[in-house]
């Protein structure tokens, strides 16, 4: 960490400062510039607060040198987490496909995909029961009653699911779930983080509208430090100036965060663009880029979804997504 | 509500979306065009899901004519809202000043704080206890505690207080709370929304960092429609490419907000550029502008605030700033 | 084009209007709603200025249902634009690769990249001779002096070349240019894109910082409204909040233009990101989303480069990126 | 300047770049941390190309501490740079207004604004002969025709007057224009921007709508460099998600660079809002933010406005907004 000292600094400001630091057990280098002395802290930062320092009269600037995550930052962690769930696994070199509707709506609607999507090739089973709606007055999900079709789609195709948890007090019907999804509009639910960080179910985690990769680390910052180190970084578009479609995906955020962190990558490209008809070339985009993964959303009749069906594919246009992305996944990033 | 068809839409499929919207009590006007036909929608379309239409085949883009929000709406209420606080008045031409620490962190330091800003013309005394931040190492507030020392400093300086909640289980500890500010980062924690509008408590909603306006609004419907209709709007900056100020205020939003609902807004200039030497310039721009009040942090030393205090201004600093407000208040905008 | 009318509109403007529309060839539809009356204008609206309905004062908002670009669109153009320069086509399942230095520095510099280049499968070459530069201090290209030794490099290892046009007065030293690049600053510099529409050489129009897809295209709209049909379109990266990147890749922009257009869509992953390490991943997504080529910084010594140096790869690099390249492409969206 | 080295840097190189800083009459302090060594760089780190370094091996980032602008750096101008235009002045606590139609129309139109915006004391005209429009189908302006029209209002009205060039090929038909706009897509033209630093004439430099507040000084540096040192800078608005608004208006860029440039800033909130009615709340803001000046689109008859014509306001709207800007104007950030 990098502390630029205005012109001039009070000496005893000065003196405070160094000496508060050094409580820290950070060492300090003086630097003189023409204008500018700068102090270089030597040790652990993490746990320095940053804006506590910037606040101080004579600063006239901070800057990290070090990242401010420990357990999600591959220079401690060299190898890819790999998370195992039931048997499948994601990450280190081992591909998940995830798939299902963006709703639960009936036993016989979830039963029937979770079915399709498995012969299609899909490992785990995503469906929604909690549904984070912009509108009061749209679906908002058929809720513990949804949570209950969807597991008994898993007994009947022995699939994991996956499904998004929205506030803490859900948690006691979560058993079930293999893999709770934290949403986009959540990421920065720190109340929702830390209980999930006392779990030991691995925690797929939405980079959220307006996150930077550091954010999203951050947060997975927060699962981890709380004991659980199952977590499963997902890409699902930001928000831009562009209109056309609903989001940006930020595929340059795969390899970026793999250098970065150990943890897997996988991607969203259903809700990253709102448009079915991008969803196969952003899945092959995002394969192609070293994703770990994929979840995408495939409903029997995307017209009559209750919600999100202008970004779901059907079952058969699922099962030739899939042989692309099986076709192109042996050429793609950082494989072979 | 636009529904723009494909061209050559297939009849039967036609048929069954006009039968559909009629089934809403939807007035169907159809427009043929040179390559589109149009539906006009005549009716309440508020319930109508945008995307389950977008959805459908035959269609090529729906386009919202009326706003989908109707309790915040102002067509349904052309007068301003003016919320009650204990005889303190928001909105509706009053002008209402918060003040106070980002963090609560001792008895002493809220309660000289909030004597400081009330004699310097401060209502409202503002103060965190349940603090959201970035890093799980950060200062996380004292929580509870914090709420304590927040209430026996409002019973000394005899001013209501506004705290943040992060989650529907705190609650309980907000029994003698006056305004319940829901920050950005849960502006779409909709859980919480609804169990905000369970309570008849005001409520300060912040615009989320990447939120339109029209997101805003539709957060504050989520509150309203639960049954509770005194919000209070708060601009505090949006996310942009811009890396000098840590947020890019938005001013256009209090005019328009104003334009489009009847609720109070505010102006919240410290978390929005986080440099204190910006909160004053910022604060008389926003009462130019027509705000109906501004949140504004106060700290007695702000380089040793426990966070954030690089964007405080000092109880002097602050009696000053009172005193220009003042000045330009009568000249703003809406105010003769 | 929709019109959507204030409530209770005076008649005599409405009449006006009405009779306005009129004139220019267009058919009204007038649809009456519960709050508004929508009036939907059937005929070619391409030419229809949509500032100047949306000033009137009987007019509550206009919305485009088609598309205000003609040249440029598919919907008149169905089939892909194929352009051949010199033998080497691109577009419409031609895969071009474009390669070379940022800058040209020197005759031996820009002789032997090319000769590397080429050898590793690249059909252009590219080379900077006017630099763009944000800092008036920093390199700002050979300009005369670089398109002469780029030429020279033409000739000795038979390839067309790629090289950026500033401003129109530079148009007399393009002559030996095979295909002129017009930068991302400079992609609403109007008065350039016009004299661009008068020449008959394909230009390489890159995506501005900030603009939509459909302002992207609009831009390719002057120069095609000028004659020069010959449009190549780049996406090369739009400025977001994210800083870890230089800016965001927006490869959704690829399936996107390519279904609302007929010209040829390219990426540039070097400059998109400003990583090195980004652009073989960046590449390779671009290559499955179906991107019709690649236009990519190649250095000899990246470390020495006067420009940019961050964002090039090596020649051996470049050529085991195009390996990577052409296995993966037979996969790629829209192929096989 | 700070340059964080990579871990175990490749000695070589490190004396090559310890060598090579050096030869740019620089000091290098070399400070070794747990993980990273840092060099810090003292001395005149302008002409340092930060790309350069960056693009080293051995570099894992390099961090500016001074800013890389000079020319227009306050910390080498301390006073307020005053411009005087024919007598009236520009910065230094000297308000201008700049008020006009958007494009030139015909004379009549053009000598009736200028003679009403004069009574209701504009002190400058402003008025568009070269229009930069996104469509080429759209009104292109009346060019040299327009200017014609303009210098004889100017003669009429006794005002100077301000309008927009978009390419250097037009500077000889500037000769009669008292400051010379270049707009938003105009402001990394750099081969303009160097013409234009050849001039004598005032430059009103207008933010481009992705550009930092950095860029925009980088661009002043551009012309500054040239020898012409009377730039006038405008905030109009950025880019963001919002769709309400046309463009954001960033106030807080007012007094941010008035701390780091001795530059006077004014504002255009007409182009920034692009709605009529937020003109007056944003003027009134943008005035007691601090602005040095407001340049305002007026238009007689807004509703034929042949561009723009749904962000002008009347001139008797204008007369009342003059009345309100002076009401505050004394009570304006760093006024008395």
């Amino acid at each position: 960490m990098i502390v630029i000292l205005k012109e001039n600094p009070e000496q005893k400001q000065l003196d405070n400062l160094i000496a508060w630091l050094k409580s820290m057990d950070l060492s300090i280098h003086v630097s003189e510039g023409t204008h500018h002395t700068v102090l270089g802290l030597i040790g652990d930062t993490t746990i320095v607060d940053i804006d506590l320092i910037s606040a101080l009269d004579i600063v006239e600037d901070v800057k990290r040198i070090a990242e401010p995550f420990k357990n999600a930052n591959r220079k401690f962690h060299p190898d890819d987490m790999v998370i195992d769930v039931s048997g499948r696994k994601i990450g280190g070199g081992n591909f998940a496909l995830i798939a299902g509707p963006c709703s639960i709506e009936s036993a016989e609607q979830i039963t029937n995909v979770a079915k399709q999507v498995k012969d299609a090739g899909a490992q785990f089973l995503r469906g929604g029961a909690f549904k984070p709606r912009t509108s009061p007055y749209a679906f908002q999900g058929l809720r513990e009653a949804g949570l209950e079709l969807l597991t008994s789609a898993k007994r009947d195709a022995d699939m994991p699911i996956v499904t998004e948890i929205m506030d803490p007090s859900q948690l006691p019907f979560f058993e079930n779930v293999d893999i709770i999804q934290v949403g986009a509009r959540n990421m920065q639910n720190f109340e929702l983080l830390k209980e999930l960080g006392k779990t030991d179910k691995p925690i797929l985690l939405k980079r959220g509208l307006s996150s930077t990769i550091q954010e999203l680390l951050m947060s997975a910052e927060y699962i981890m430090a709380g004991g659980n180190e199952k977590v499963i970084l997902c890409e699902r578009g930001i928000r831009t100036f562009e209109t056309y479609t609903r989001n940006t995906l930020d595929l340059s955020a795969i390899p970026l965060i793999k250098k970065l962190s150990h943890l897997p990558v996988i991607v969203d490209p259903s809700h990253a663009t709102g448009i079915a008809s991008l969803v196969k070339p952003m899945a092959l985009a995002a394969t192609a880029a070293g994703a770990d993964g994929l979840i995408i959303e495939v409903h029997h009749d995307p017209a009559h979804a209750l919600c999100d069906g202008q970004q779901s594919i059907t079952p058969s246009e699922f099962k030739s997504l899939v042989d692309c992305i099986n076709a192109i996944l042996p050429y793609s990033y950082k494989r072979k």
